[in-house]
């Protein structure tokens, strides 16, 4: 059977050199790939008790909506500033230029819900910081962060420190 | 057990008066909700022989990659102009004031595939008349389309004349 890891094309020097690029659609493309990706992550949160999985726009929606499907969850969308419906609160995080707003539904987490955190990637971690402070605010607890992939060399699990995270594959570069 | 309408929020005039946003956050935020959304489209695919199943970004990833993982298919992403990493062809289509682009990596769709697309609403049909010109353009076919939500007053489906369209929830007015 075919590893996860040659499921995902690697493209150098994009969006810029000395980046290599880890291609999520390439594992997408094919069902085996797909099928072993989701069941991967749903695997890491054998034995957690929780409520709600939440992901972040848009790649966060990929795995978090299979994932919770497989385990009958919630879903709970972190989306871009101005695109949820009903109320909302937000936070914002720094990106290399600027910065950035998320927002989730008011009602979408109660005090005591135990939410997962699901997404693509783990790069610097600033999406997934500015998420924590979200759903920790409307008095949920974060019990585990699941990444299909961690670039390693630029350090975001430091600033995830004191949370149970895993990621499927780590490698070791950018 | 409540019928998937009773999980959807209605918020009248939004984003503007006269509209009634349909929401379907609303629906993931519970577990049987969610559950029930998925497996109502995937019963659609009963009897329909088809490869892949593509989405547009952003709501379209949310219901067409568990489809694909619970029927064990492949997922292509179609998305806004300048995300995907790899060699991709374009469409535009045409909104309420300008146009936008949409893309699709151009070996996702090989000749003789055949394809499903699924997305959360139909309201005019733009974006998914611009996804089925790009499967088509790659030598694929579009063997069903299926939509959470329909808005029937929007005449969308007009736009996909001679193609299989099925809705799970189809609303009279816009």
């Amino acid at each position: 059977m075919k590893k996860l890891e040659e499921y995902v094309q690697s493209i150098p020097d994009f969006p810029e050199e000395g980046i290599i690029f880890r291609d999520v659609t390439s594992v997408l493309q094919d069902p085996d790939g797909l099928a072993l990706a989701i069941d991967s992550m749903k695997e890491k949160l054998t034995g957690i008790d929780f409520d709600i999985i939440a992901g972040t726009e848009s790649r966060g929606f990929i795995f978090g909506v299979p994932v919770a499907y497989a385990l009958h969850k919630a879903f709970v969308p972190i989306r871009k500033k101005g695109k949820l419906p009903r109320e909302t609160i937000s936070e914002s995080y720094d990106l290399e230029y600027g910065s950035a707003v998320i927002e989730i539904h008011r009602d979408a987490i109660k005090p005591g819900d135990r939410v997962v955190l699901i997404d693509d990637l783990i790069a610097t971690g600033g999406t997934i910081k500015a998420s924590i402070r979200m759903i920790e605010a409307l008095g949920g607890s974060v019990e585990k962060i699941v990444f299909l992939m961690e670039l390693a060399g630029l350090k975001g699990r430091e600033q995830l420190k004191g949370y149970d995270v895993e990621s499927v594959i780590i490698y070791e570069g950018k």
